[in-house]
This record gives structure tokens, C-alpha cells and sequence, in this order.
């Protein structure tokens, strides 16, 4: 399996989830027609153990729990009916909370500004350890969740993502080409919101209901 | 001296330059408060020799020609007062080219979205071979120029930095830590333009109206 050590870029996408299952077939004819992405630096990665997500100054904190790739091969054009190439680039999974400066942010969309800023603070990138595809049959079908202190906040199967990952990986192949290491965030669905200085962040992955261990994440 | 091998990230200043030391004086009151900045992909990085710059359907490149530095040490929380420790963290400096597709830029500003598709094309870096900090013993006075097809479209002197390598540093490491390797574009001085396919570009540094020989870089 991939060791994070050997990330050489973190490429995410934005506004990738439905709310429900309606709201998919109602955005059939109105979603975005193309998906955007953006970079978190590496040095924003937070491993198990690490510590704490720190908080800048007048930043109000929020998280997004999403699925994360992590590329075995280099990638570059793919072809985005091509599942099977998709799958195949993939050497295994991370869940990640993609933390963000949501004030920076808006700041930022307002001016027409990068987002890096506000995506990239050190500690931005909390990480479980790698997780194995055997453990992650269907990465198109898991659920996603998240807890601020014992309170769900978030909790969707990637079934509602709106660009599947080989729309995604082609999408970002035609731009940058990716490489072995480098980790690809594939949105998060609906229930973002504020984290302040105590709070504790649980986050994980069920598949059929089931916990897959290697997936949980608690930060503070 | 830093190998480009070992690049971590590559993250740019914008909007760094005044027209002119006239310029600068009227802008004392009115600059921007801070620099802000963006990351490009290390993907998009061209060494020499490496081939042309790829012009992507639809888009209209512009060349930003900028003095890179390469870092040598971990920076954190920089102190942007602190002259000595800002040149004592660059391991040597290289040449650069931005290469921006603008229009792709000028919609994402539009919409508020991330600029990173823009910037972060493969072969959007070209870069000179590392140049050693002997050869610019001060690089807030060096003079940046570029040539398309043997025509000057800009040369300046870094001179016109609205924030110096200081206070760049200073302002980055508050937010991303940088790692030795990680490279940092100090942004670009006025001309930056469009460039299409057999356009070549040239580009170079002088030092007291020298040439630094390790400085030229000439991409098609
Ligand atoms: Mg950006
Ligand atoms: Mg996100
Ligand atoms: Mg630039």
C-alpha cells in the first residue's frame, strides 16, 4: 500500500454531493457541468496522532469528511467512461476531513481570489491511515460519516456523489497529470459546518453497515 | 544546491509588481494589504530540455516571467522583519515562468472558483536549472526579462516588488510551512502577454547589466 509519506499532491473537488437521492435525479438537467478542483499543500496533511487541528486567528473552522484517493499509478488523460483504468489507479483509500477557513474563503469567492489560503492552513488535513481497496469493494457505495462530539453531522453514501471517480481522475488527468502518492479528495456531502477550539471530530466509513476500522478518525 | 527533484510544492505570489519606482511611491498608500498567493502543481514544472510549453485547446496563454526561490530549510511563522533568516532559508533561486491560461483564469476569478485549473496544466512551469545565491548576492536587485520571438515584452528590476522575499516568506509560512525543497514564485513585473504555438520565449536575469549565464531559459 501507498505510505502518505510519498504524497506529492492533494487535489480536491468541490460541491460533489447531492442532498438525496431526489435531489440527484432534479439536478440531472442543472448540476455543474464540469467538476472544479483545487490544491490542499501537502504540508496541510494531519496523520493519526499528530495532534490537533489548529485553529488560526479569526477563522471560522469547518469541516468536510470525504472519501480520498490514493493514486498507485501515474495518471494522465484518462478516459472517463473507462471504470475499470479508474479503479485500476487506485492503490487504496484515506478518509480525510477537508478543513476550511470558511470566512477566508467566502473572502476569497467574493474577490475572486485562490482559495489556498483558506484550504491550506498547516494541520488542514486530517487523514486516517491508508486503507485497503479489499476493505472498499465499491467505493461507490459506502457510507460517509462524521460526529461533533457524539452528534452526527454528517452521514451519505458516496452513491450521491455527482461526478463518479473516473469522471473525476479524467477530469483532473486532462489538466495535471497525477502520480504515484499523489491523493485526490472526491467532496463531501450535505451537514458542513463550524468545529471550535475542544470540539472532537469523529469521522469513518460503513460498508453495509459495517465500521471498516482502518477508516476511523477522531481529531480535536 | 536544492535538487528540482525534490520539489514538494510550488507556491506564487500575485499582483507583486509596481509599473515603475513612480509607481510604487503612489501605491505606498493604496497596495493591497497583503500578498496573497496560489500554488501551481509540481506536475506543471518543465526543466530545461524538457520540451515545449503544451497549449491546451481553447486557451490563451500568457508567460509571467518571476525569480524563484528554492528553499533550503523548514520555514514556519517566518518573522517578515527578519532579512537574514528570509535569505538564510533559500538554498539558491531559479528562473521562472508562470504560464497562465488566462482566460480560464479571468472566468474562474468571475465565479469565485479556485484558480488552480489556470495555473496548473502540465508544462505550465518552465524552469531554469538551480542558480547558485553566488550569483545573486542581492535578489531584490536583479533586473528579470523575457523575449518572445527576440521581442522585449518585460524587464524590470525585482526593485519593484511590492513585498519583498521577507515579508513573501513571512506571510506564506504563517499559513503553509515550507519545506526544504518547496519553491516560491515572487511574481511578475509589467508586459505579460499571449504567447501561441512556435512562439519562442527567452528569458533571463542580469546582475548589474550581466547575464547570469545558469539564469537562461528558452522554451518553445
Ligand atoms: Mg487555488
Ligand atoms: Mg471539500
Ligand atoms: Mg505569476
Amino acid at each position: 500500500m501507498a505510505s502518505l509519506k510519498r504524497t506529492g499532491k492533494v487535489v480536491c473537488i468541490g460541491r460533489n454531493y447531492a442532498f438525496s437521492s431526489d435531489h440527484i435525479a432534479e439536478l440531472n438537467s442543472a448540476r455543474p457541468k464540469q467538476p472544479f478542483f483545487f490544491q490542499k499543500p501537502t504540508s496541510s496533511i494531519l496523520l493519526p496522532g499528530d495532534g490537533p487541528v489548529l485553529r488560526p486567528k479569526g477563522v471560522d473552522l469547518h469541516y468536510e469528511v470525504e472519501l480520498a484517493l490514493i493514486l498507485g499509478k501515474r495518471v494522465r488523460d484518462l478516459n472517463p467512461q473507462d471504470e475499470q483504468a479508474a479503479l485500476d489507479a487506485i492503490d487504496s483509500y484515506a478518509l480525510s476531513i477537508d478543513m476550511t477557513a470558511r470566512n477566508v474563503q467566502n473572502e476569497a469567492k467574493k474577490k475572486g481570489l485562490p482559495w489556498d489560503i483558506s484550504k491550506g492552513f498547516d494541520t488542514f488535513l486530517p487523514l486516517s491511515g491508508p486503507i485497503s481497496k479489499w476493505a472498499i469493494p465499491d467505493p461507490h457505495n459506502i457510507e460517509l460519516y462524521l460526529t461533533v462530539n457524539g452528534k452526527v453531522q454528517q452521514q451519505d453514501s458516496t452513491q450521491l456523489m455527482l461526478f463518479r471517480i473516473p469522471r473525476i481522475l479524467g477530469d483532473i488527468s486532462k489538466v495535471m497529470t497525477l502520480e504515484p502518492g499523489d491523493i485526490v479528495l472526491t467532496g463531501t456531502p450535505k451537514g458542513v459546518g463550524p468545529v471550535v477550539p475542544g470540539d472532537v471530530m469523529r469521522a469513518g466509513i460503513r460498508v453495509n453497515g459495517e465500521e471498516v476500522e482502518e477508516a476511523k478518525l477522531e481529531v480535536n
